[in-house]
């Protein structure tokens, strides 16, 4: 059996502005899918994945569709992912015919912004590679994984969550360019409202407002100077200055539409508590916030906040994909 | 006796930004400071005004500093105004010795960013001057009002407020040019949070960011753009499109950190009740946003909202300064 972790991650700086060309920095964070996974002899691929469901789901697929017992869209959605991963598992390590019993954990929320899906794919992607008796380099664990994303979201993905889940870290994209940036500790908190926006509206918005005015594609514009001049400020941890930053950038995002009444409660939530700034992390619409707080003061304020349905920290995680 | 009265207003877009010579439309709004004058023959000033506290006060001067019963700070800045209003009327008239008792009544909250003072102080001068037997025109008692609010906040004004009142209906100002724009009416309604923030500390924020961050200077230019569109939306009382900009204002005041947890709060509330558009006006920190909303579920909305000490509807004012 072979297991093999990758971390979820959050965006620093500069969603939405990133599919115009601009940078943007995603950060891996400390909080992982496990994925263990062992090859089988009849070439069926067996899921046991207690997080794609509240109860734990078991899918067992091979021929045709795959049978999964709760079949809700989150279920259906993950074993997506994991049966795209272990057709480049197998595409890589040349076992096309291999069968795995693939088990997967995670204390991600699923479907909350934080790259679960990402997490997942890189985890099994290396862990059945390295069943099949390949150890893949991360460079081509990345790009497998962007793959995968690709696959299942119909042409609609970025190469940073998985990049940034693979090598860990603060990470750079910028295109299809992606490097991972010197980075002081983190210490991110996170605040989850249980929901998620639609990442194709909340895109379309934003295109549609920057067809249709000028300000708003300066708006987007502000948000690649806004990291280009962030990205050099993570080295030496000025975390106040990076907090003024997310403030800032936060309030570009909602300029564009993409921010909600839970995000900007959560927000206010954080800066009231003594964070040293917070923003939406991920399409907006729903999900999570980040903010930076070395204290716990801002994870027991998201805690009692009505609009939050789960607080966390989670320091920059520096390692991206650990093999256990 | 000769009676005035005068609009308050809310800023439609542009504040902050007109600080640094970007356009701004505030609006003149159906919610008034009605100022009754009687000339005295004693050369003292009595000023009723149940609108400076809650029981109301009353206060007399003439020689040496005014008696306040009730001092508290909004009083005392209440009667400054009407101070230094009296004195640009005894001016205006060639009435330099006159005496008048003034009493002041409003519809407007006090210290909301609604422009109440500008209002006492526009229809302060012209019954003033009434008395004393000079009628003036609008454009001199704008300008007499200017120095009015220049004068008690040491330098610290904007022609707009006092232009707005006394000419009523959308206003275009720049720099020191202030105009009247053509407008369709507009269904305003404002929700106050009880408080206010410091305008001084709020500009000087603005001004920090502008100097230190070059992406917080075009945010500043893209609010600038953002007015030079939307002043031609008025004429055709395009709502959707108003409230639109409006929404874009608020996240771009947002990035520039003058929102707060509670205005953000009443604009979703606005917004999730149906409004075209939310924001904040004025200098924000608290205090009062606007929102464009046909029908009464925004302001039902608003009374309902925890943050919201006051909701109201407060159309266009087509007029400025009635005279009574």
């Amino acid at each position: 059996m072979a297991t093999a972790s990758a971390p979820g991650k959050v965006y620093l700086f500069g969603e939405h502005a990133v599919v115009y060309g601009e940078p943007a920095v995603p950060c891996a964070i400390e909080r992982r899918a496990t994925v263990s996974v062992k090859r089988r002899t009849d070439g069926r691929v067996r899921v046991d994945a207690p997080i794609l469901s509240f109860e734990g789901v078991s899918v067992e697929f091979g021929e045709g569709p795959p049978r999964v017992d709760v079949p809700t869209d989150l279920a259906r959605q993950g074993v997506r992912y994991i049966d795209a991963a272990v057709d480049q598992a197998r595409g890589a390590a040349d076992d096309p015919d291999a069968g795995y019993t693939v088990r997967v954990e995670s204390d991600l929320p699923i479907g909350a912004g934080l790259g679960s899906s990402a997490a997942v794919s890189v985890a099994t992607i290396d862990a059945a590679a390295r069943e099949s008796g390949t150890t893949l380099d991360p460079t081509d664990i990345a790009d497998r994984a962007y793959q995968v994303e690709r696959e299942v979201q119909a042409g609609e993905a970025s190469r940073a969550d998985t990049f940034c889940s693979t090598m860990g870290g603060a990470v750079r994209v910028e295109g299809d360019d992606c490097r991972t940036l010197e980075a002081a500790p983190l210490p991110f908190v996170i605040g989850y409202d249980g929901g998620a926006g639609d990442t194709g509206e909340l895109v379309a918005g934003v295109r549609g407002l920057k067809e249709d005015y000028g300000f708003a594609a300066d708006t987007i514009a502000a948000i690649g100077d806004l990291v280009r001049h962030g990205e050099h400020r993570l080295a030496d941890g000025d975390i106040e200055e990076l907090g003024r930053l997310m403030d800032i950038n936060h309030g570009l995002l909602s300029a564009l539409g993409v921010s909600s009444r839970s995000l900007d409660a959560m927000v206010w939530a954080a800066r009231e508590a003594g964070a040293d700034g917070a923003k939406l992390t991920g399409a907006g619409g729903g999900g999570c916030i980040v903010a930076l707080d070395d204290s716990g003061a801002t994870e027991t304020a998201l805690d009692y906040a009505p609009d939050c349905e789960q607080a966390f920290r989670a320091e920059l995680a520096t390692e991206g994909l650990i093999r256990e």
